[in-house]
Formats: C-alpha cells, sequence, structure tokens
C-alpha cells in the first residue's frame, strides 16, 4: 500500500494528479484490491456440496432465477430453506427439486454420500419440536453428513432418553432441540463427550415467552461443551454440526 | 346484616339516630364483625409447632421483642427466618435459641418429633444452592417433618442423581433446588410420582439474569406435578412442603 | 424390577439362560423397567384413574390412535387436554368420548368415585378466568377428587370471597386462579390453612402483559403455602392438587 | 401575533428592517412573552405552604443556599425530600429544620394547619414500606392535609385491614403502599369510594424484579378508581394525595 | 365476635355443641356477617348514578340479563364498556340503549346533569388515541361529570397545547392520553395545577413496544401530581377523574 | 409580560378588573402570545420542499382533504407516508399522487432538484429491509437530497459492503439499515468519516424479538458518529438524513 | 485481484508455485493489500482536531503511553474521555493536561478555533444530567465546535425551556440530554428545525430501570429529526453533533 | 459396563455369586457405570490432560482436597477456573499450581503438548474482552490445544481485522468474543470457514444491559457456523472449541 499511496503523493507533487484524486485516492487506497470470489470459491472447494438460499420472503421467481444460477455456474446441489409447501409446488414446474415439507426445505441434486467424520445426532424434546428437527438433519444430510433421529426423547420422560445411550455415547456431533424449559440440552449435555449444539424452539405456552424460556436454560447450561443457535434455527444447528463433523477432512 | 342495617334506618326514622351516624354505620356494617383471632388460632390448633417471624430489616430487639411475646403467649417454638449471624449473636444473649448458620434460621424450643405422612427429599442441583436448600430442610423440620438432603445432583452429571432413586421414589414430597437452568425440576419431576416444589435460585451468571433463567425453565417445566415458589425462597418451598405432608392428618 | 432380574439371573444360575442374552437384557433391563411401566403402574395403582394425553398439535387421527393403544393396554379412562371442539368431534367417530367444551377436554371411561383427602376448591378471579378454571376441575375430576368451584371472586368485590369462607376453610386443596394483578392468590393464601396453588392466567390487557403481572403477583405472593404454575395452566394446576388431594391413600 | 408579523414584514418591505432581523423575528415571535413567573406565583397563592426542594445530589451547601433563597422571597415552609441524615446535620448549622429520620424528608417552618376536606390514609402491607409511606404522609402533612397511618396491613392477614374498615370508608384519599405482590391496592380499591393512590415498593426479592411485581400489579388492578405513581415515590403520592384532597377548595 | 364464640365454647363445655361443630364456628366467626349489599348500596347512595358493566368477553344476552336486573332493582343508568358495534347492535333489541361507537361504551337512562367541582379536561397526543380518550369521557360523562375534549395536542408541536392554557388552567382533573413517548403527560403536569390522570396507549411502532414506552415515561414523569392508568385503560381514567371531580360533593 | 401583569394588577386595585378575572388572565399571561404559525413557515421557507402526512390510521378521504388544504395554501408536494396501496387507489381518484408501493409512500408534485451538500447513501443488510430503506430513500427525494441504494451488503459478506468503498467513503450521510444481529451500523461506522443514521428492522426471527436485538447492537455500537432512530423507522431517518444534508445552505 | 490469482494458477500450472501455496494464496488475496493508516490520516486531515482515547479500564502508564505516542506522531491535541479525578492527576505528571472534572475528560493542546457551521446547543432536563452534559460539550469544543449550555430546562417547567427559544431556533445541532421520562427530546425536537441529538441518562429511580425509560422515549419521538445515542452516552452525541457542525467544510 | 456386568453373572452361573447379591449389583450397576467412571475415563483417555474444577465459591481448603484427591487419584493435571488471586496464593502453599491472573484460572501438571487437528484463534472486540478471552485461551492450552491470540480487532476499526485474515483463514475453530453490540462474531463468521464460538462480554454500559446486547446480536448472527455460549463464560468457549479441536482424533 505504501507504494501505491507513495506514486498518488509524487503524482500531486508533479501535478499529473489533481488533489481532488488524491483525497478519493487516499480514502479508498487501504480496500480497493478486494472483490467478489471469496465465498464460492472456498466453500465449492471444500465442501463440493450444496449452496443454500434462504427462501423466506422471497417469491417462487425469484428463488427460481437464483437456483438456475447456481446450477448454471456448476453447483451440484442448492439447498432453499424456510419454503412453503406452494412455493415449493411453483418452483418444482422450471427445476427438479425434492420437497421436504417438515423440514420446509427444497432441494436439488440430491443427497451427497456422507464422508464426515461420525454420525450427527438429531434430538429432540418433544413431538412438537420436530419440524426444526427436519430442518437440522435435512440441513445436514445435504451437506454430506450421516443424521440419526432421535425424536421425543423429553426429560420428562428420562428412560425414553437413556435407552439411545449407545447412540448418544457414538455420536461425533448431537444437536438437542427442545422448547419449553429447555432441560435437554443439559441432560444430553452431561451425557454425551462430544459438541452439543442447543436449539431452542418457540413451542410451549404462558410463561416460555415463544422460545426465550428455552434459551436461557440452554445457554445456562451445567454441562461443559455446549453451544447454542437462535430459536427455532434449525437450519443454523445442522449446518454447524456439519461443519464440525467435517473437521478432521479439512 | 338486615337487621342491623333495618334498626339502624328505624332510628333515622325515629330521630334517635343522625343521618350522619347512619351513613358511617351503613358503610361499615358489613365488615363490623370481624377480627384477630384466626391466624394464631389456626395454625397452634394445627401443628402444635412453629410460629414464624420473618428476620430480614428487624432490628434485634424487634425479634426479641416478638419471640418473647409468643413465647409468653404459650408458643412451643419460635422460628426466625433470614437471620444474620451477627443479629442470632445478639437475639441469643436474651432468648435460647439454636442459629443454622447457613439456612440463616434462628429457632427456640427445639424441632418436634416428625410427624408427617412420609419423608420431604430437598435436592440441589449445585453446592452453591445448598444455603437455599438448608432454608427449606430446617423450616420443614422446625414444623414438623422428616427432611432426606441429596445435595449436588444436578443433571450435567445425570449418575449422582439417577443413584439416588430409591430416595426419589419413596418421598411424600420433594423440593427440587437449582440456578442456572434450573433442569432439575423437570427431570426429578419426570422420575417421581409425588409433589413437587421447584425452587428456582439466583445461582449462576451472564444470562441466568439472577434466577430469571432458572425460573422460567421450571415453570415451564414439560413434567407434571410441579409447583414453584420465587427465586431463592427456600422458606416458603420448605411451609409448603410440610403442609401437603401433613394433609393427611388434618 | 428385582422380580424380572431376578428370574433372569435364576435363569443364568439353572443355565436356562446364556450370560451374552443376559447381558443384552440387563443393559435394557435398567431403563426399559425404569422405563414405560414405571409411570402407568405407579398411577393405575394408585388411581385407578386417567392416563393423559395432550391434544394440541395432534391431528384427530393420531389422537384416537393414541387413546385405543392405552385402552385395549387396559386403561379404564383416558383425559384428552387442549382439544379443540373440531378435534373432538372427529374422535367421537371413532371412540366414545364425553367432550368438555370450556375446558377443551375429552373423557372416555367417565368420572371415577372421588378417593381423596377431601375437596378441591377451584377459585377464579372473574369470568373469563373460568376456560382455565374448568381445565383444572375437571383434570381433577377425571383423576379422582371432588370440586368445589367458586367463580368471579376477585379481591375487587371481597365480600363475594368473604361469602365462601366455610369452603375455603374446609377444602383440603385450593386452585386460585386469575389474570390482571392475581392478588386473588394472596387473598386466599391469607385466609386458608391449605395449600393453594396459583395459576396466572392471560386475561387482562395493557401492562399485563399476556399474563406476566400476574405471574410475578402470585410468586411473590406474600401469604405462605403457595406453589405456582405456567401461566393458563389449569391441566398442571389440577393434576398438582389430585397429587396432594391424593397425599394420604398413598 | 398577526400584528407583530405583519408589521415585521411591512418593515421589511419599507426596507427599514432587514431580511436577516425578520428571519430571526418571525422565528421567536410565538413564544416571545413567556417569562419565569408562573410556577411560584400559582403554587404559593393557592397553597400558603411548602415549597419542595429535591435534595438527592444535592450538597448540603447547595440546599442551604436555594432554601435560603426562598425564605427570603417570603416563602413560609420549605420541604427538603430525599435527605440524609448527614446532609441533614450540615443544613441544620445553617437553617433550622426539622427533620423527619424514615421519611428522610426536612422541613422548615413547621406544619401547617390541616385545610383538605378530609383525611388522607397512608397504608402499608409491611413494615418495610414504612420509609416510603412516611415520605408519602409528611408530604402531604407538610401541604396542609391531615393524615391517618394504617401499617402493616397486607392482605396475607386480611382481618388486619378489615379491623380498620372505619378509616378506610371515612377517608377523601387513600395512600396503597406496597412490595412484593402489590395486593394492597386492589384490596383497598375494592373496598373504598375514594380515589386510591397505589404506590409500588421495591420491597421483597427474587421475582419482584426490584418492584416491577408490584408496579403491574398495581396498573392492573381490577379495582376502579385507582392511580400509579413510581416505584419508591412516596413524595409524588403524598403531593398528588393532598391536591386531591384540596380539590373543593380550589 | 367475642359473645359469640363464647357461646360456642360454652355449648362445647356443657355437650349441646359437639367439637366438630365448634371448630367449623370458630374458623367461620370472624367473617360470618358479610353480605353482598355494599357495592351496590354505597355507588348509588352517593352518585345517583351509572353502574358499570365490562362488556368484553361477555356475550350480548348476558350483557342484557345483568342491565335488565340492575335496571329492574332501581338503577337510573347502565354503562356498558368495550362493547363492541355488533353487540350493542343486538343489546338495542332488548334494552334501549345510546351507543357510543369511538369510545365502545354502550349507555341506558342518558347523561345525568353534570354536578362536579368543575370540568375535566381529556387530552390527547394524536388522533389515534381518540378512542381512548372517547372511553374516558363519555365515562365521566355517564358519571356526571362535564367534559372538554382537547385532541391532537401532542408535544411535537407545542403551541397546539399551548394555545388551549385557559382550559388547561381552569380544569379541576386533566387526562393526558398518549401513545409513542408519552409526553404529554409531563408537559400538562408542568403547566397545570390540578391533578393529572395519564393514560399510556399502545398507539406507535417499533420500540413502543405496546405502551411500554409511554407507561414507562409517565411513571417516570418529572412533574408532580401525576397518577398514572393501565395502557389503553381510558374508563379507568375516566373513572377516577370522576371520583375526583366529585370530591367536594361528598 | 410585565406590564400586562401590571395593568391586570392596576386595573384590580381601581376595582375596574374583578378578582376572578385577575386570577384568569395572571394564570394565563405568560403564553398567551402564542399561536399556529410556525411550522408551516419554517419548513416552507428552508426547503421549498414537502409537506408530510402520516397516512396510517387515516382514511383515504381524510388524507384527501389533508393534501388538498396544503395545496391549496401553496404547499408545492405533499409527501403521505404508510399509505397502503389501497388507499392510494383511492386518493388518486381525487389527487394525481405517484405511489412508491416498497416505499408505502404517495407523492404530489414530483421530486425537487436535488440540492443538498452531498449524497446520502442508504445500504441495507439484506433483501428484506428494503421497504424501510426504501421509505428512508423516498422521503430524503422528496425533501430535495440525492440517494445512492446499497442494498443487500450485510457483514456476513464482508466483500459485498467492501466493494463500494467508494460510494461509502464519499457519501455526506450514511442510512444503515439492518434487522438481525444489526452489525451493518457499526461496520459502516467504522469505515466512513460521516454521519451514520442506524435503522433497526424487525426481520429476523427467535431472538430478534422484533427488532429488539438490532437496536441494542446499534445504541451499543462501538463506532463514533452513530444515532439511531426506532425500529422499522425509514421516514424518521430519511427527515433527519435530509436534514444533515442541508446543513450548509441553511 | 484477477491478475494475481491468474498469476497463482499459472503458476500452478507451471509447477513453479506448489497447490498448498496457491490455496493459501487464493484465500488471503482478496485481502492482502488492506493496512493500518486510515483513520490516523483521515482524521487528521479532515480536523486538524483531537485523538480521542477511552480512559476507562486503562491505567495511568497505558494512557500516557499512547497519549505520548500520538503527541510524538504530531498529533496537536488528544481527547481522553471517561478519566477519573485519580488517574488525570497521575497523567498530569508526565504529560500537561487540562482537565474538566464534570465531564471526566483531560485534553492536551487546548481547545481548537471553533470552525463549524454554526453552534451546537447542549440542553439537560435537570442538574443531575450535567455530567453527561459536559461529557458532550468538552468534546464537541474540543474537536472544533462552538458549544452553548442550557442546562435544567426540563419540560415540567416549559418556561424555562421557551425563555431560551432564541438560542434553539438559532443553533446548528442540539444535544438534547435527560433521564426519568426524557419528553426534553420530543418538546426540542418539535420546536427547533435543526438536527436533534437525544441522550437519555440514568438518572432516575424505580421504573427508570437505569436509563430504559429515557431511551424508550426517545426512540418513539413524535417529532422529526430525531437520533438518539446510547444511555449516558455524551461523548458520542458531542462527537457526532460535531461531525453535523462540520459538514459543509467537507 | 459390559465386563463387569459379565462377570458377574458369570459368577452366578458358576454359583460364586448368590442370586441376591447379583440383584443389589445390578441394580446399582447401571449408574455406578454409567456413573462416576464415565467422565474421567473418557477425558482422560481422549486428552490425556486436565480435570476441572470450579473455583467460584469454593473455599481454599476446598480446592486443595479437591484437587488433591484427583491428583491422587493419577490425574497428571487439575485446572481450577473462577479462581481469585487470594484463593491462588493460598492454595499454593499446599499444591504447586501456575496461576494466570487475568484468565484467574490455576493449573498443576503444566500444559500439555497440542495434538489437535489446528489452532483455535480467540479473538476479541476490546481490550477489556481480554479477562475472558485469556479463560477460553489458557483452558483450551491447559486441554491440548494450540492456541492464537488477535486481540483488539473490533468492528470500528475494520483494517485491524482484515489484516489477520491469514490466521483467520487457517484457524480450525475461532473464539469470537465481544461485548457493546458483538458484531464481531458475525464478521468473523462471514470471513472465516470453520466454527465460530461466540462469546458476549458484560463489556460496555447503558442499553447494554450487562451483556444482554451482545448476546442477541450473536445468537441473531446472519453468518452460518457460529455458536453462542452465556455471557462472559471463556471456559465454555474454551471447552467446546478444544473439544471440536480433537473431533478427528477420537
Amino acid at each position: 500500500m505504501n507504494t501505491d499511496i507513495k506514486k498518488l503523493l509524487e503524482g500531486v507533487r508533479d501535478g499529473s494528479v489533481s488533489v481532488e484524486e488524491a483525497v478519493l485516492g487516499i480514502k479508498t487506497a487501504p480496500f480497493k484490491e478486494l472483490g467478489f470470489a471469496k465465498v464460492d470459491l472456498h466453500r465449492k472447494a471444500r465442501q463440493g456440496a450444496a449452496e443454500v438460499v434462504y427462501g423466506a420472503g422471497k417469491t417462487p421467481e425469484q428463488i427460481v432465477s437464483i437456483a438456475r444460477a447456481m446450477i448454471n455456474a456448476g453447483q451440484e446441489r442448492v439447498l432453499v430453506t424456510r419454503l412453503s409447501e406452494e412455493a415449493a409446488e411453483e418452483v418444482k414446474k422450471s427445476i427438479p427439486i425434492r420437497y421436504f415439507k417438515e423440514a420446509r426445505i427444497g432441494l436439488t441434486g440430491g443427497f451427497p454420500e456422507p464422508d464426515g467424520i461420525g454420525r450427527i445426532i438429531v434430538a429432540t424434546g418433544g413431538t412438537s419440536d420436530i419440524p426444526v428437527a427436519e430442518e437440522a438433519a435435512v440441513t445436514a444430510e445435504a451437506l454430506g453428513s450421516e443424521v440419526v433421529r432421535l425424536y421425543d426423547v423429553g426429560v420428562a420422560g428420562l428412560h425414553r432418553l437413556l435407552s439411545h445411550l449407545d447412540d448418544i455415547m457414538s455420536a461425533s456431533v448431537i444437536i438437542a432441540i427442545a422448547g419449553m424449559e429447555g432441560a435437554l440440552a443439559s441432560v444430553i449435555g452431561g451425557l454425551a463427550d462430544c459438541p452439543v449444539i442447543a436449539v431452542p424452539t418457540s413451542v410451549g405456552y404462558g410463561a416460555s415467552f415463544e422460545g426465550l424460556s428455552a434459551l436461557l436454560s440452554m445457554l445456562n447450561s451445567c454441562a461443559s461443551g455446549v453451544g447454542v443457535v437462535n430459536i427455532d434455527n434449525g437450519f443454523g444447528a445442522g449446518y454447524l454440526a456439519n461443519m464440525i463433523n467435517h473437521m478432521a477432512s479439512k
């Protein structure tokens, strides 16, 4: 950078560069070499996997046009999250997608072969948490992870969870999804010896305050090794879990 | 009441009662038969047990004077809660009290023989919750209940809790005390088949928001049969648990 | 558990069971035994009463299938909570249920004979709290408790509450249900000498913040012997009250 | 105003007023006749009573200097609120004040003869609320009202409150002061037929959140005729109550 | 009361009263003389005015039946608040009511002659606050107060408010109604020398948090003589203002 | 003012003015010269630009009548904010307005020539923030500023923002609009050397709590030179930015 | 960038660059030209003015060392904010600073000549807000703005504010500083026709919640042209106001 | 478990163990085995590393006794977190610990050789976040990870962060620690392609609400691959990061 600015100032001294041009040049110099390429190159190189489109608030036409551009650019698979059933019907007319209704996810290109370190467990406290869990599970599968689903293993019936101790003990990452009091994350965090990603859900009523109760519980987990994502953020959990599950192959 | 008011109005008609007197009479008639006796008579009759003085914000002199009045009135034992060690030293000079340091409770007259239906379990998630637990335990003991203490059985090390399943299964009431994420109440509520009184504590930091996290968790417990008291309210839990433990003898 | 495992060990001793088979049996035993059987055995033994299905978020088909399984397994009565009128109509086509519209509860098998220690009072501050109260009352009745309803006895007209002092004084448990400022729990807690279960409701407007005001009031009750459940959680209150009302028969 | 601005514009047309002067003139015209006199004249005229100095955050020297200026200006009495005991000692060296320790109020000139419509009742839920109550009571007395104190009449012991029904029924204004669940305001509001000023206090612990619980309760009071002031704002309540108590003499 | 209990105990001594009867008698004695009459007698005696029915959550049939009972009992006028236009149409078929659409109030019996000390000013910050203001105004008029409306005089255009200083200065009570930042209460409180009742409204967006912003502002008003009611509680403000306006005639 | 009051008092002394008249006169004197003219005159004089009508909660008829009055009074352009598409259709039948659908703004009179110091940059974190951004942009343009739009330059893809450094460095004011974590304001505030107006949006889900997360982020920005407006308040940001952009011409 | 990456890839093709080197190269390419110079060069060039050191949490030694480095680098003046009196004493031993006690600011090099467009008004609601105001005022002065102080002009005594209308009308920027209900910003925003920077302060008690009340008020201001900074952030307001005041000279 | 229970069963088969002894053994087995042994065995086997003692609220004597027991049990190193300097001095008298003052951590046995997949970057927004960062860094180092510290790289000076792109791009896990608006997590999350653990700190003032602002920001991060831990929870972040960094070696 020094050289660029030095030249610029010499130009000012020589009269070949006006002061106004130099002022603008000096202001923008530190950043001017930046460009667009990073994200795409990196992701593709590493994962040979899915590019993600956040579907909420986009029309089917917009989704089709973005996805088509990605496919044309050589992208093998495209993952569309928060995609309503109606929008999926529209998108299907233009692009062959497979639609996962509970997960609200559309996927082109099919699932890749799982190639991570191990398996990701997706566990839920109740049956109402399943849509969030499916978003997490399908996301992780579309990115190349093997996923095991343990649904409805909430702590009010501890035996259900404990009867799956083998799965819990052999997981590489566990996604613990729960609403209401969100205790599942702490109990799993205390049992497992792998990273746990906790997802509070807005399931509950009254003083659950649309997920706040579960969120605070999970942040205050007395178990070590627990990281928390936003309320109902199944995609974020699946994405982070897959990232961790692919650590070694990096 | 009708008769009273009728007489009053007849008095007005006759001139023997002024209008002003009648107005005041009519206003106060519905409530004028009320008195002071209820609380003391009831409690004493039922429990032969401790009368409670809330010690916080009272000087040792005030406490001594209240307690002495109760003793003189025939009260067998007096329980002083939220009593600091310094205040206890002062009180001891005038009245023979036994002081429970962790529970911050002073007691005259000693513990009664336990005579409830069964045993009250007082369980805590961690060692920092013990002062609240001792307040609950000593309260229940002073009111005539047998108490079993299970401390430091938080859900991050589930085996500690599960190794006491016999105690949990045979309790008449369980007081579950925890800070941080407060999951203990849900796990115990799922295991036990007796009433569970949940006490959130202000133990924790950051997003525990001085007990709010545990409070919301406990209110949202997915287990049935759980009632919640205020943050750090060991006395309230011990009092309610003892009340339930004496149900049958009523 | 003792019997089952004892048999297994006797089989090992006798040679009729191989060590490997026994290892597998024992591995799953603790949780199978601690497992599904627990709840049913305990509840059934004690109450001869209702098993509960949380109806919210379940299709009529799912409810029918769960209830039918329970009935086939010998369950005398099944209680379905948070059941909408439409869903109840659907369920009725397959299973004979009695539907309680205000309580949003469906019940098969009819009410059992009340067999608790005494009577449960269900009191509300206003008429808008009645749906929550009915959920509590029907739940307690379906589990075998006698219930007395005292509706619309809020503290703004204290005489309404005080005119029912007989009921209050003779209750075994009182469920105090109120929205707005939730003062009913404190006033009843000060009058009664039995456990009080407080249910804040989302009734109110403005700074009631959908039940938060009543919830905080009830948690901060200056009366002793009050436990709180979640906002609008009539079922939880009815369940806990019934549990307390059956203490002695345990 | 029209005339003024018209003249100004004619001046601009004539050249006798510059544009710059006119712009400034037009900008300030609507408000230029305002002055300082209002507050003092009004208050003095109406009440012949105390002028108020908010003592918190002021040095004893500042307080002395302000009070002296008021006295020199003919003010009969000066009320200094939120005055610490130490500061009061300092102020006393320069000005003869009477200091009310619990109320944290200093007063010069003594109490006036009460001359309102009736009496103001100052009621508290507990003994810890008394400092706030004294601030309210001394304020109202210094402004010329007769005050009756009913302390420690909280709703957990309803008989204490009901035994003072005569006072409650004959009050012109009632100040209801309570922390914790703040139910006192609703109960008094339901009994009395005069305006009730509710003062939440920061007394309590845990989920009282330093007065928030009582504040929300009082705002949501199901009784009509209740107005609320800020947490611990005894002065505000006393000032407003006195104002109402002097309505008729206006 | 002493006599009653004394007789009861003598009965026990004589054997004419069983112990069980005496226990029940002693429990209920303090309150047994209470009844229903208070509210109606008091209000009617004092105000010759409207009885209030809270219409929200009541069916037209329920409203008609309550109102008819009141009218039959000699009540001159009945005020129904929170009455939707549809419900009002239904009620009109049975009882001749006048319906105030913006105020959502129905009134039988017409307005009484105003007979308070002075006039109540109802002021709003904006036009969106008018429904709440009308609820306050019609309530106060139906109870016998004269009302002056000052709408849309928010502090962002201070001249609008100041041009009505005459009204403000001559009011007996002012109701200041505002959403958003709720500054109107402070500005009026600083100008007026009469009680101000502040009503926060849920008008606003974003960080107004449905009235919380205005509520906190009004509670923290730096002006003295301001009492606050619940968000959007026009009825409460009108009722309290009328009560104050009738102080002298009590 | 002195003169006025002096005259009044002389009148009282002479008997030509009654005491009652004088009291009223003294009360209202300080403010009586106020009027309505300020706002219109000032704004028009300075900006030759648009007068604003807040369209939300107004009927098309009301909007037409207000706008027509302004136009008749010589107002060149009128800006109607928060105008729904349906309302715009209605208004168009009476007044020729141009409607900006995303901005929900209607404008009569067309855009003025930009005449500020420089250019206003309107930047958004995502595409969902665009409606708020358009409200800001169209507002600033209607008031006479040149606007450059930089949409979807959120910090998760920093290169998108950095590739527009030239624009950022040469702006006179920047409006940074973002939901979710609202980091855009801090990053732009750290890069730019001009005032930044931050607008949190309600875009996001879960723990974004309808804009609270972005609002707190922006208020806590570690960058200097950032001022914040209300959640989703595009109009407020555009208005303030335009005001700053016209500083020099004042 | 294209060129760099192209060369890198050609190197890979030629074998002169290893794949590992190329991967690292591609990853870092977009940003590698960045450096440290921006902030210093820009600020100095534009303002000839003060560089800022945030003093809180820094030892006097650290402050001296940072300031000395700046001075050695040719910086004319250095502004140290949040500097305690004790720390200032220490710093003075090494560097000649002028210390502003109320503002908690230390300054080397003295104030520059004011050279902005106009004057900045710093107004406060009460005397307790003055420390925040002084931080704002000294900051703006040290950066080259002329400042006028209007302290204690809160809206409860509107005449105090209105008597300074000339100042308000002729300001280039106004900083409105207030705690409690924060209404000052709205009232000034409604009077003035220049940008208003609102600073909520933590002054107040009870439901002011340490500045939250004033913060929400200011964000919800019904006046246009108001931007808000963090609670007690006098420095931020002074910095932003100065930035706006120097707009034209940019 | 298999081996132990297998032996027991073989004993039964052989007749050397009675069925009753076996029943007792098996009853306690599942939790003894699931029990205390689990954590140690797993951790030790994998990491040859540190066992953790939470020091807060423990006396030096308690810490010494726990640590000594661990050491005697063969534990190579013991990590004591939240250890005050005074307590550390006391502990040192009995056990040779190395004390890290900023991290508030004591360590026996020294650091192990780093053996994870790669390096953990610990980045902070400001210098005030360093204590939390050191807690994270020392924790990760004590557990066997290599750590690189990037302190004071907050987003208000983006060039500081961008000049370390090499480190960011080559990390295996990044811990992003920031107070105030917490934007660091989003910016790093957008740049890096590895898991990011976000730690909000309580650094800030006013509306940072002791870390709430940063916490919400991080939960709402628009970047993918970010998990959040509790406010100021450096230990939790270091522990989780190390766990992820050792994924492949599992």
